[in-house]
C-alpha cells in the first residue's frame, strides 16, 4: 500500500505463534522495516521494588527486539499510582535505562501520555529527554497528546531535530471528553477529524525533522472497516502531510460544470419527460453517441445512453459529475500520487477526450480552467432553444456513502481539492442517526454534503447504492426567485414533495413570518430556514427511481447553511413516499 | 407492552401528517394519555423582541396541545446566548406565561437542562418554580440532569409532590464527557447504566411523589435495535423502580446447580467422550427419558438427548442452567411482572417438574433452595461412581449475546435477581471491541460474564449463535489445585488451548515468577494474572463444535477478576484454531 515501516504494537507480538526472528524475516520480506516497538508502560519514577523489576523488564524486552530488529521503543509516560514525580528522578532513570539500551544497541522515545500522572505534556517529556542528557534517550512526539491538550505548538520548533527519535500521527473529532476515551475509540487518520495537525507538521518541520512519520490511530470503526480502504486512507493522509513542494498540490475547483445520468435507451423518454419538468431544455446532441445535453441557466445535465448497459444502473441515475479546476494535469499527478483511479478512455472516439477518475465510487469528469470551458461541448452538435427567463446554478450535490467510507470520501475531497469540511450534523432519523459533513471550496462555488447512516432503515441508508452504480443522493439547484420558479415547475407538471400542515404551524410560532408569505410556502411545499444572517428556501421533488430527488434553494442575505433543520421533515416525508402513510 | 402513557415530542408530531385531533384519537385508541408534550426551548430570560416572540410561540402551541390533549408542556432552560440570567427574571416570565396557561388550561413544567445557561441544577430550577408561585407551573425532575452533574439528592425531599410535575427517568454509563454529548447518544434504560437512579428515585418517593414515571432515553444503539427488546426493557426498568413492596421482590440466588447439554442421540458417545476427557464421571440416568447426569465435584452436568431434535441446535451445546434460588415461586411471580418467559411442563412426565424461564434466548432452571436441593436428582437412578480425588466448583458462566442485546441481558440479570454488575471491560480483539459486563451476585456464588461484539469478525461474534439454541460461551470450573487437575486432563488425554511462547516471555518480563512455576505454566498451557489481592490460573480447552468451551481456574488470595488481561491471548489461540495459523 506505499508503506515504508511497521510499529510492532506488542500485543500483537505477544499473540503470535512465531519467534521474533521468524517476525523479522516476514516484515523484511515485505520489504518493511520495524520503525517501533511500542508501548513500554509504568517505567520512570517508580520506588522500589517496582523500580527494579522495570529495569528487568526492560532488558527483557530489549533482548526481544533486538532478535525482531527493532531499534527503537516507545516509552510511555508513567500512569501508575504508584509512580513519584519528579523531573530530575525521571531523568536519572532515563539516564540508567539509555546506559543499558546503548549496551544492547537500542534507543528509547519517551512519550507524553496526554493522560500521564506526572507527565502529560511533550514540553515536560522534553526537559527530562534533555536532563537526561544521553545519546539513546529522546522524545516520540504524538499529534494527538499535543493536539488533545492544546499544548502551544511552537513548543515544538525548540527540540533538536536529532532528539526526536519518532513521530506519531493522528486526528480525531473535536469531542469534549475523557481524554483516555477519546483516544482509545475516535482517533482517526489526519485530515479526517477536526485537529490542527498541518499546524502540528509545520511547526514539526520546521526543526528539520526528517525520520518516521507514523500513523497511529485507534478507532472502533475501523477495527471493523475493509483494511484496504483504511490502509488507503492511512496513506493518503500521509501524502497529505508531506512538505510543501514535494508533491504537487491540492487542486483548486472552480465549479461544478456538469452532472451525467447514466439511462437505459429505452428509458430516454421518461428522464427526458422529467427534465422537461424541471424546466430544462435540450441543446444538443453528441455528435457521435446516443448523448444528449440539457440546460437550465448556468446547470447542465447530460444524458448518457451509452453506459447504461452496465448491469449497476437503475433506469437512470447520476453517477459523475464535471468539475472544472485549475490545472487538470497536475490534478492527475496529484491522484497517482494519492492513488486516486484515473479511469482511461472513457470517453472512446471523441474529439474531446474528458479525464475521469474514480473513488468509493464516486465518479469525477475534470475539464480545464486554462482551456475554454466550453470545448468538451465540442463533442456536441447544437439545437435551437427557447428562451428560460430564470437562471439557475448548482448549489450543492449531496451524495449517500456507507457509514464506513464516511471519513473516505470526506479524506478524499480534501486531499485532491482545495477545500475544507465546514460542518458536521448529525440528522436524527427516526431509525438512527445520520451524520451529514460538508465538504466547500473557499469561494463556496463547490459545496458537497456526504450522507452515511449507521444503518439501512434511516432514509440515507435506504437511498444507499446497493444497485446502483452512483452514490449520488441528491442535487440542489440555487434560484433566485423560489415563488416564480416554483410556479413554472407547477405548469409543468413536475410532482413536489408534501410536507406536513404541522410543520407550517411550527414555523409559524418560530419565526413569525407574514401570513401571506406563510400562507405562500405552505401552498407551494416551500420549507423554511433562517440562521444568523439570511433566511432559505428549500423546495424538493419526489423521490426518483427511489434513490435519488432534486432540490430547489434560493438564499437570502447570506443564509449559508443547507436547512439542517428542516431534514427531519425531508426526511419523513420521503419515507411516506417509500412506505406508505402509516395512520 | 404496558406503558400506560406517551410523551409527545414534538418533533415527532411536527413530521406527521395527521392533524392534532387525529393523532390524540389515536393516542386514546391505545389506551393511552398523553403525559407531556415537549420540549419547549428558550423561553425565560429573553429579551425583546425575543420575548415576545417567546410567548406567542408558546400560546400557538398551547392551542395545539389542547387539540391534542396533552395538559402538561416540559419548558426547559433556557441555552440561547441571547438570554438574560436571573431568578427574579425567569419567576416573573414564567408568572406570565402561567396565566396564559391558566387561561387556555394547560400546565408549564420547568427543567433544569444539565447544560442550561444560567439553570443547570434542578435546585434553582425550583427557586424559580417556587417563586413563580402560581398553580399552573411546577417542576419536572429528570435523573439524567440531576445525576449527571452530582446534584446532591436529598434536595429533591424538599419539593412538595404536587408541585413536582412530571419525573423523567434515565440511567447512563458513567463516561466523562461534555454532558450534551454524554446526554444525547448514550442514555440507557434505569439499571443498564452506572448512574444512582435508585437513590434518585428513593428521595423522590421520600416526597409522597405518585404521578408519571416516564422514561426520556436518547441511545444511538437504541434507534437501531429491535423495538419490542426496547419497550420491554423499558418496561422492566420501571417495574424495577416501583416502591417497595408493590411487587415481589428481586429473587436470591444461592447458587449455580447444574449446566445442561442438548445433544442428538447419535452423538451421545463424542460428549461423554468429552465429559471423561474432563474428569467428569457418570453417576446417573433419568428414570424415564435419554437423560445422563456427570458430576466432578460440585459441578453437575446434564446431559439431554431428549431435545436435540430442535433444527437449532448443533451436535451437543450447553443451552440451560440451573440455579438454586430462595423461593422459586415468588420468582415466578416476579417474571410475571416483568414479562419474562415461563416455559410451562417443559419436563413432561417427570416425578419432579423444574421451572424454567427464559430471556433472550437464554434459558433457566429453577431449584428452590427450601426443599431438599437434591429434589430434582429424584428423577435419576443413581450407579456406582470412582472416586475424584479433587474438587471443583462452577465459578462463572459466560455467555455471548448480540451487541444489541447486551444491555437487555444485564437489566434481565438486574431486574430478576439480587445481582449486580461488578464491572465492565472493553476487550479488544483485533477485529473490534468486545464489550464483557460482569454480573455478579453478593456472596460472589453466582456470576456471569456477558460477552458482546459489534461485528462477527471478532471471536466473541464467530461464537454468536447463529445456529444453536443456546448463547453460552464458556464455562469456568475452579479447582483448588490446577497443576493436578492439569495433570489429571492430560492423562485423560483432553486437548487443552496451546499459548504462545512469546506469552510467557511476557509474563516472567512483567511478573518475575520463580523459574519453576514460569516452566511448569508454560508447559501447561496454564495463563497467570494478578490482581492488587492475589493471583490467578487459567487453562482453556480448545473449542468444542467451533461454538464454546471450557476453563479451568484457580482463584488464590483473593484473586477477584476474569483474567481479562488474558483475553486477547485466549482469542488469538481460538482464532487460529478456526482460522488456521498465518505464517
Amino acid at each position: 500500500m506505499g508503506f515504508e515501516g511497521v510499529e510492532i504494537f506488542e500485543n500483537d507480538f505477544l499473540v503470535h505463534d512465531l519467534k521474533p526472528k521468524e517476525i523479522k524475516k516476514i516484515v523484511s520480506d515485505y520489504g518493511l522495516q520495524i520503525s517501533l516497538f511500542q508501548p513500554f508502560r509504568d517505567f520512570e519514577g517508580m520506588p522500589e521494588p517496582y523500580r527494579s523489576r522495570a529495569f528487568d523488564r526492560a532488558k527483557k524486552k530489549f533482548d526481544i527486539m533486538n532478535e525482531l530488529g527493532a531499534k527503537t521503543i516507545l516509552v510511555c509516560s508513567n500512569t501508575s499510582n504508584l509512580a513519584v514525580g519528579g523531573i530530575d528522578r525521571a531523568a536519572d532513570d532515563f539516564n540508567e535505562l539509555g546506559e543499558i539500551a546503548k549496551n544492547q544497541n537500542i534507543f528509547i522515545g519517551y512519550e507524553a501520555l496526554a493522560w500521564g500522572k506526572y507527565i502529560s505534556d511533550h514540553r515536560d517529556a522534553w526537559e527530562i529527554v534533555r536532563r537526561t542528557n544521553h545519546n539513546n534517550v529522546g522524545i516520540i512526539l504524538d499529534s494527538f497528546h499535543t493536539l488533545s491538550r492544546d499544548v502551544n505548538l511552537d513548543s515544538i520548533a525548540s527540540i533538536p531535530k536529532e532528539k526526536i527519535f519518532i513521530v506519531q500521527i493522528a486526528d480525531a473529532p473535536k469531542y469534549n471528553m475523557d481524554l483516555l476515551f477519546w483516544s482509545r475509540h475516535f482517533r482517526n487518520m489526519p485530515g479526517q477529524g477536526d485537529l490542527n495537525v498541518l499546524g502540528f507538521m509545520q511547526n514539526l518541520y520546521n526543526t528539520g525533522y526528517d525520520n518516521w512519520i507514523s500513523l497511529e490511530i485507534f478507532n472502533d470503526q475501523f477495527r471493523k472497516d475493509n483494511r484496504d480502504v483504511i490502509a488507503k486512507d492511512g496513506y493518503r493522509s500521509l501524502i497529505n502531510l508531506t512538505k510543501k513542494n514535494e508533491i504537487v498540490e491540492r487542486t483548486k475547483i472552480e465549479k461544478i460544470e456538469f452532472l451525467e445520468f447514466s439511462v437505459k435507451k429505452e428509458d430516454l423518454d421518461i428522464i427526458q419527460a422529467l427534465f422537461n419538468s424541471l424546466g430544462f431544455v435540450k441543446v444538443g446532441h453528441h455528435k457521435t453517441k446516443n448523448i444528449i445535453l440539457y440546460v437550465f441557466g448556468n446547470v447542465k445535465f447530460i444524458i448518457n445512453a451509452e453506459i447504461a448497459s452496465n448491469e449497476k444502473n437503475g433506469k437512470f441515475n447520476p453517477y459523475a459529475f464535471g468539475l472544472v479546476v485549475d490545472n487538470v494535469q497536475s490534478t492527475l499527478k496529484r491522484c497517482e500520487a494519492l492513488k486516486v483511479k484515473n479511469v482511461k478512455n472513457y470517453y472512446l472516439n471523441n474529439e474531446f477526450k474528458m479525464n475521469l477518475i474514480e473513488d468509493n465510487g464516486q465518479y469525477i469528469f475534470l475539464i480545464d480552467n486554462n482551456n475554454n470551458n466550453k470545448n468538451w461541448q465540442s463533442d456536441f452538435n447544437f439545437i435551437d432553444q427557447k428562451n428560460q427567463n430564470l437562471n439557475l446554478e448548482f448549489d450543492h450535490i449531496a451524495i449517500s456513502v456507507e457509514h464506513s467510507t464516511l471519513l473516505s470520501s470526506v479524506l478524499f475531497y480534501k486531499s485532491l481539492f482545495e477545500c475544507k469540511k465546514t460542518s458536521n450534523t448529525d440528522i436524527i432519523d427516526p431509525s438512527g442517526i445520520t451524520k451529514s459533513h460538508v465538504i466547500e471550496n473557499k469561494s463556496k462555488t463547490f459545496k458537497i454534503v456526504i450522507n452515511s447512516a449507521e444503518n439501512d432503515e434511516t432514509l440515507t441508508g435506504q437511498l444507499r447504492p446497493k444497485k446502483y452504480i452512483s452514490n449520488i443522493q441528491h442535487i440542489a439547484l440555487r434560484t433566485d426567485d423560489i415563488f416564480e420558479l416554483s410556479k413554472q415547475i407547477q405548469d409543468l407538471g413536475l410532482e413536489t414533495l408534501k410536507i406536513s400542515d404541522n410543520y407550517y404551524d411550527d414555523i409559524d410560532a418560530k419565526f413569525g413570518l407574514e401570513t401571506s408569505i406563510l400562507e405562500k410556502i405552505k401552498k407551494n411545499n416551500i420549507l423554511y430556514d433562517e440562521d444568523n444572517e439570511g433566511y432559505f428556501f428549500q423546495i424538493y421533488t419526489t423521490l426518483i427511481n427511489n434513490s435519488f430527488f432534486f432540490e430547489f434553494v434560493q438564499r437570502n442575505h447570506g443564509y449559508e447553511g443547507y436547512g439542517a433543520n428542516n431534514a427531519i421533515f425531508r426526511i419523513s416525508a420521503q419515507k411516506k413516499l417509500i412506505h406508505g402513510s402509516r395512520t
